[in-house]
Parts: structure tokens; C-alpha cells; sequence
């Protein structure tokens, strides 16, 4: 049997209790909204993880890319949402491979994908199913709601071989915010504005069958609001220090940590981790709220003010408590998605006891 | 035969013959300063560009980790220096197996650290070489030059199973200047403190074999100044948006570029390019001389001022030229390290024809 403390560094471990009381509490927060719950796989990559979120009421999974709904797809997904704009005739090649084998959904916000798609799709005598994105506040894909994303609709909506899925935003500008409590109020925004134009597509004559919103922070807020349909939580799995600094869920609900070894103490203020951007990510997710590269349990004196590749360098204030050279540490990181890209496999335990390995099935399908 | 337009993106090419000329350039630079080449093979994860690497001259490669030491021993890269600090059972057990098949040597900056080095030697009967790392700016690893240094060496080298191999040091801080200017002066005083380092512990009796400096931007500078024997750039082999922000070498040195789709265009100002962190990393490297996430071959009038996972967001300034939906365009990285390390292959160009495509084995090898 291994322990935790046992593992060689760095390796992210994922307390497995936490995990499902999680699971368990966005799929209640869903049922009592009377809304579906799509988590967002990109956070553990895992099919696995995936099974077990269906298990618990999910109605199917989102991914960020097709290359990831391919692995979820051969372990037997079967509902699976690819956020994102096919485009290209490999991908579009691979979509269609794939939609033989599991319902499939992507995203667009342009003319130009949609006519793509619907071109694809009338080659191959298919039919593939699209929702539109909505563009609430992020200012990433989407078209804000308004008059040329109802024309995009009806457009998209008309071209043969394409089936009108509904709306869907990402309330991502939640992590923002430069308090708290402003999350709650994008989330409802969020929801509104999402009700809002599927009600001017309904007076227009458009069946809008899902009404999709989500993002860790807003998921509880914008599910409540009449007429959303759907939610797609990712880092509720885990959480990590942005989700814990938005105040929503709070730190003793963070699943995965970065387990890491003091390898030097070259000056009595700082310290060296052997996890650098290549364990943790730069990611400054939240930045707004978080500084530094992540939180290191049990130490809330030191803090990580930049980091390598392969280090952390912890700022150690006059008198504050510090770990020494071969001790290991749980760095509690700023973006968990970005963490588990990084790496080829998860630890599972319970307690101090190494239950499980899951082998990271889609980590870097970026295309 | 595959043309680099035609490949799914995003996807890291490699122009070969910029490459070759890189490697060919930095090797020239350092037998003219009469150096040993020891280059830091982090930044491609190739055995394969490492071998080239010593076929051009290099006396033997460095490594950041173990696991990467590991990957280019099966090879057989024969001569490796694994710049960090040997920590941990699990550590050890692995240094001295490969040590058994190749010439391998270690850094420590504590005496911690070369007192379990030594038990572990002694243990198996063994002996292991090792740099003592200097801190001459950075703040990261390595004691200052000064007393403390010395007595670390003098310890260390006295310890049973020990070989001391000379001084290391690593001017990342030339990455933080506020001028290119500025790094050229770094990189003498790089390569003066280290000579004067080497020739105190001389006057003390110890030998000191090496004095190894380094990094892309300070290695011809640092190199030149006598008493230094060997350098360790490696960005070079690709060069990136921070060693062309330093200008030297200059954007037509740029290997390497991330090959990647405009998916949207939402507003008249924005695009969205289908390479986010996961392509690109969020890393900020020589951030006070760059803005943004990279830089767009042929559109100067673009750039990223952010990324999400899957999406770079794309500023487009009014009347500036822009691509398409659905065109490829070229990014030059903030950091190349960092990228190949979230791909599992780069792609070797001549031209606009696909010649090699290699796995990037030492991807992800943290431990």
C-alpha cells in the first residue's frame, strides 16, 4: 500500500471524498433548479470522472475540443457537447466520424462556420446538432444578444443539415471580479440575459429547445433563473484557489493539490519547491482576488511569488512558520484545469492511502 | 507529402533550416570564446535535436529533471548534467541507476541536500559529481558569492562519495531587464562573479573543474569572459517572442511557431485563434519588454492581449489587416520551453513541406 507522503514530487493528488461530496453538491443544487447539469470534462480529463458525473444525474458531458470528446467517447460517453467551432476539414472530417457514434452538439457564433458545417453535413447526406453562443460579458466567442445574433439563429436554423440545439453562454468574467460578492449578480445577469433571448427567438418563430449557461461560479445563481435549461459547471470537481478566493465553494472543499518537496533554502526568505509552471501552470486565474502561483496548505505565512519551470520560489516573511529542505508540501494551485494538463496521471486517495491511479486520457487534445 | 498549411491545427512547426542555423551559430560563437556547449535540452525534449546538437560540437547536454536525464540516457546522450538538486528516496535510487550507464552530474546549493547525496552514494557503494549552484542575481537557487558559498563547497566536497565538479549559475534575471541593452552587461558580470567565485575557492586549495554559466541571452557575453569554461543556453535552438524581444538574436531566428485557425470573429475588433494557454502557456517571460501572449506572423497590426485554455483572443485595432475565419496564421511564442512541453509532437518544416515529425519524449517529465 502507498501513502500519500510516499509519492515522489511533484504529483497531483486528488482527496477522493472531497471529490464526490462535491459531485454530489452541484448535482443536488441542479435537481433542486430543475435544470441539467452538463459538467465541463476539460477540468480532470478522465473518463472515469466523466462516468461517475452521469452516475450522479449528469444528462451528458461538455468538452473544450473534439480531440477530447473522442477519448470520452471511447470510454463510452454517449451525450457529448463540444463548446467549440468546428472548423477546418480535418475537424470536420472527425465530427462527423464521430456523431455516427455518440450524440453529438458543437457551439458557433459566425455565418461562416455555419454554412461550413451545413456543407460537411450535406456531403455526407448527416445532420449535426448546434447550439449559438451568447456572449454575456466575456468578451471571448458569442454574439451579444441583439438583433444580428437572432439573424445568426434564423440563418443557421434554415441551412440544411444543421438542427438548432439553442443558446449557450460561459459567464467566464465571473473569475474577474474584484469582490465576491459581484459573482452573484453576473450569474443572474447571466441567466436573464440567456432567458431573455430565447424568449425574443421563441417571438420569432424558433424552437429553442436548451438554454445553456455555467461556469463554477455563477452555476447556482444563473440555474436558478426561469428558463435556463442547463448548467456546465467544470472546476466544481476539484476547485482550486480561484474558486476558493471567489468565497464559493471555500478552501476545505478544494479535491486535487499539488503534492511538492522542498529542495532548497538558499536564503533564510525564500524557499524552493520542486513544482514550477510545469506543475502548477502561470496561470493567474481570478487574478483580481489571488497573488501569487497557488497556496501552500498549512503555511499560511508563506506565499509564491513567481515561478520556473521546474520551481517555486516561497517568499518566507520574519518568523513565519517554513517546511525544511525534503519536506513535502500541498500546494493548493490557481487554475486546476491547466494543472491537470500538465500531467499524465491523477492519485486518487482516501486519507493518506493511494486508492487509485487514472491515467489523464485527455490531456493535451488540443485539436 | 504534407504541406504545413495543410495540417489540423494548433500545432508547433519547426523550420529546419532556421534551427540548423541556430545551432550552428551559438556552437561558433562558443568555440570562438574557447567554451565548452553544454545546451539545455528542456527546451525541445528531443533526443534526437540533442544528438544534433552534440554532433555540432556540444561536449554533453543538461537537463532540468531526473525524468528528462532518464528519456535522453535511453537515447544514448552519454555525458548529462541534470541542473537541480537530487531530493528524496525515490530520487536517489533513480540518479544512481543511471549513473551506472551514463556520466551524470547533479547541482545542490545546501548542505542538506550533499549530505543525503553522499549517504545514498555510500550506501551503494558509489561516487556522483556535482555543481555547487551560485546565485549572481536571479534569487532563485545558489548561495551569492561569498563565505557561505565557500564553506558549502569545501563541506561538500569532503563528504565521502562526492565529487565536486565546479561552479554553476543560471542568469535568468537577463529575462528582466527594461532594455536589451542591459543584457549584455549582465551576462560579463555573469561570467566575472562566477570567474572570481572559481578563482577564491582555488586560492583555498579546492580544485574547481568547471565553471559553467548560462542562458540564451548572456551565453556569448558570459562565455568570453576568461575562467569560464562552459555555457548552457537553450532557447536558442528555437529562439521565441523573449529572446527576439531582447534582440538577440533577432524575429528571422525564430524557429519555432505555433501553427493555428481564426475560428471567429464576433466583433469588428476581436478575433479568435484556436491555440490558447494549453498551446501557447500563459508564461510571461521577459515581461516588461512584452505585451500580450505572442505575436502574429505577417499581421503586425495584431495582437493577444489574453488566452483562455482553448482561444486566443485577438485584437484588432481599426483598419488593421486581419485573417479570416477558418485561415491559418503563425504564432511566435512568448516562451517556447513551455510550449513543446503541452505537445506530444513538433513538426519539422523545410519550406512549406513536412519532413519529420518528432515525439517530444521528454514532455511532462517533472519528476
Amino acid at each position: 500500500m502507498t501513502r500519500k507522503g510516499e509519492l515522489d514530487t511533484p504529483v497531483p493528488v486528488v482527496d477522493l471524498a472531497v471529490m464526490e461530496a462535491n459531485l454530489r453538491r452541484m448535482a443536488e443544487v441542479c435537481r433542486r433548479n430543475g435544470v441539467k447539469l452538463r459538467p465541463h470534462t476539460k477540468t480532470h480529463k478522465i473518463p472515469a470522472l466523466a462516468r461517475r458525473q452521469v452516475e450522479l444525474g449528469a444528462a451528458g458531458i461538455t468538452v473544450a475540443k473534439l480531440g477530447e470528446a473522442e477519448v470520452m467517447a471511447d470510454a463510452g460517453l454517449d451525450d457529448i457537447l463540444i463548446a467549440y467551432p468546428m472548423v477546418g476539414p480535418q475537424k470536420l472530417e472527425r465530427l462527423f466520424r464521430l456523431a455516427r457514434r455518440a450524440r453529438i452538439a458543437c457551439t458557433l457564433d459566425s455565418v461562416e462556420v455555419a454554412q461550413e458545417l451545413s456543407a460537411a453535413a450535406c456531403r455526407r447526406g448527416a445532420a449535426i446538432r448546434f447550439l449559438v453562443e451568447v456572449d454575456i460579458g466575456l468578451g471571448r466567442c458569442g454574439l451579444p444578444p441583439g438583433d444580428e445574433l437572432m439573424q445568426l439563429c434564423a440563418r443557421a436554423a434554415s441551412l440544411p443539415g444543421l438542427e438548432f440545439g439553442g443558446l449557450l453562454t460561459h459567464a467566464g468574467h465571473s473569475r474577474r471580479v474584484r469582490a465576491p460578492s459581484e459573482v452573484e449578480e453576473i450569474g443572474r445577469r447571466e441567466g436573464e440575459l440567456m432567458a431573455g433571448a430565447a424568449r425574443s427567438l421563441r417571438v420569432a418563430g424558433l424552437e429553442v429547445a436548451e438554454v445553456s449557461v455555467g461556469s463554477t461560479p455563477t452555476a447556482a445563481t444563473a440555474g436558478a433563473v426561469p428558463g435556463v435549461t442547463e448548467v456546465r459547471p467544470g472546476t466544481y470537481i476539484f476547485n482550486d484557489a480561484s474558486t476558493a478566493a471567489l468565497g464559493l465553494p471555500g478552501l476545505t472543499d478544494v479535491a486535487l493539490t499539488v503534492l511538492s518537496t522542498v529542495v532548497g533554502h538558499p536564503a533564510p526568505d525564500r524557499l524552493i519547491l520542486d513544482a514550477g509552471s510545469k506543475a502548477l501552470s502561470s496561470d493567474r486565474l481570478s487574478a483580481n482576488l489571488l497573488q501569487g502561483h497557488g497556496w501552500i496548505k498549512g503555511y499560511p505565512g508563506l506565499s509564491i511569488p513567481s515561478l520556473s519551470e521546474e520551481h517555486a520560489i516561497v517568499a518566507v516573511p520574519p518568523g513565519a512558520s517554513a517546511p525544511r529542505i525534503g519536506e513535502k508540501v500541498e500546494i493548493i494551485p490557481n487554475h486546476v484545469c491547466s494543472v491537470v494538463n500538465l500531467f499524465d496521471e491523477l492519485i486518487g486517495v482516501e486519507g493518506d492511502r493511494v486508492e487509485v491511479v487514472w491515467p489523464v486520457a485527455a490531456r493535451g487534445k488540443v485539436r
